[in-house]
């Protein structure tokens, strides 16, 4: 993983409103002045690992290779959970974050990749509060700055993951993966080829469309959203509410 | 149009909290990534036009020569409105976005400009619901690395338009353009250079401020705001309420 | 002060709906269309100056030498308060901005500090409502391009000052620095080197602890913060709330 194109993505829970963002901003510009920090998100709710897991994958594929991506959602700070550095070899991009499941939907997507442990010892001045700013945001700096990401620490097995958000090609069971700020209820399922009924938790949605905007006020439907999964949404207004269903829910094709 | 200066600024409705605009600020960085992409808003109320055509009029024009404004607020995603790469020879700034009026009151103070559309046949695998991703940004970013603005499909006439932001000089009939967010009025009038009395919808308004900070707590006073346009205020308080007008309010100077 | 690192960073009270941090942001790159911008925050509550001082405190610090921070939360605009460039010679960064205690907490910290008065007269085409973007923002630009930030106009004595955020080492008594939005109540003291019970406006608060996520919910304890600085909280819940106690509430420590 020789490349890099100077730039480290940010995703946090941190809130725009503290200087937070901004001190993690400044770390990762401390060990390499001349990079770019590019956001994803500051705005994932608090401590919900699954919603930066989600704000991860719809963002960081689109990023050119050579990209680092610090996630900093971390309940966890503090308490023994690793450190981690992840290389994913097809995209040629860096992860690195806490081993909470941040970076799990993109790896499930990833073809190859590489794990190793940050050996916080080699950080000894760190807070016990704020790893993104003491050991995460340095690492991320450094690693865009041209440093090896399998030089922070032991080489490690499996990160820890969370349910998988995509199903297998072709599977006719899934769930409700996550509920968007619009009331659209993404699904893990893929689109077969032709025409099926949505059923979610029980309530059929059989009306497919192209995208969103072809649907009547009030109407509900289907799509193939933008990251290639079928979302449920409702004419003008919010699915989850209009057919009481929400995350989790199991979803079939019919 | 051959200058560049590597900046693209983006101008959306897509929040904060998913992970869309970092989708968007990877897209235009994945065509060439070595731009600095630099946010106008991600805050524009869902849908509305008119106020991402505010913001870009408030912003775009304070960056330097060669800059790429790119701007999404697209509810007609998906069904047949244009993409458009509209070139303005005299700012030497590029706007991408949809033809929908989005562009509008930069144009209006633009000395000349040129318009074309972009060849949407060129990006066969663009989802329909996420052109933001798909094909502006990646526009956006080529331009901005130094493709031809010019090359992106043929030339059309003008681009659609929203009702003009600013009446001639000398005008004493227009309305409100905009309520902020601290209930000021701002209005689509310049001054006449002497003290005139301002009617808001039959609410005369007669003190005349250099700025807020001169009007005591509930005092209603107008002065000329940073665009130029005369701006109808309240001290300490919301004129919008106060006086109960809003957006295209007849304002008439007496 | 001749290092420079081509970053400005940013702390204003603009929000993010509309164009005026936008505007700041093509502010400073008008004067210098290389550099990087890079956010503290925008969301200071509107006018509280006590509030951007803070988020300076948290975040300048972190970025490294030849970084020129930009804050403007500046209820004083188009009054007679003065705007000020301040030089850090210890940290190499220059702070811009109006003179009305901003940047009291970084400067507290500052080991040899310098402060000129920038000479509005040089801006003569300067408006009265937006001093951000039409001096602050390129004063603040040329200096990251290379400008000489002591030739902005006339050295002046001290600036404006809030009252310290920090008390001396070895202090036992200060204040409620600030309560940030999870309730927890940052003071001005610092920690002793051994255990103590923390006195917050008569109520004990003896559980000491390495981090927040040592607390059990509804437990109340307190930690050294990621400032260095005593901080009171409560497991899974609001110590402000709790305790009933908030800014500027007595401190001390048994």
């Amino acid at each position: 993983m020789a490349v890099r194109n100077g730039i480290v993505t940010l995703t946090t829970d941190f809130g725009t409103v503290d200087g937070f963002a901004g001190a993690l901003r400044g770390a990762v510009l401390g060990a390499a002045p001349g990079l770019r920090v590019v956001d994803i998100t500051h705005d994932v709710p608090p401590r919900s690992v699954r919603d930066g897991a989600f704000a991860l994958r719809c963002a960081a594929p689109c990023f050119p290779p050579g990209t680092v991506h610090l996630g900093v959602v971390d309940p966890g700070v503090g308490s023994d959970r690793r450190l981690l550095v992840i290389v994913d070899h097809g995209m040629q991009h860096v992860y690195v974050g806490p081993d909470n499941g941040l970076f799990s939907y993109v790896l499930d997507v990833a073809r190859a990749f590489e794990t190793h442990e940050i050996d916080i010892g080699a950080f000894p001045s760190a807070s016990a509060t704020f790893h993104g700013r003491d050991i995460l945001g340095p690492v991320a700096g450094r690693i865009a700055g041209g440093a090896d990401p399998l030089a922070v620490g032991p080489p490690v097995a499996e990160p820890l993951r969370l349910p998988r958000h995509v199903e297998p090609m072709g599977a006719r069971e899934g769930r409700v993966l996550q509920v968007d700020r619009f009331g659209n209820l993404v699904t893990t399922l893929r689109p077969l080829g032709g025409d099926v009924v949505v059923d979610v938790g029980g309530v059929r949605v059989a009306r497919h469309v192209r995208c969103y905007a072809e649907l009547v006020p009030g109407e509900p439907g289907w799509y193939v959203g933008s990251l290639g999964l079928i979302e449920v949404a409702l004419g003008d207004g919010s699915a989850a509410q209009a057919i009481q269903r929400g995350l989790d829910a199991p979803v079939r094709l019919l």
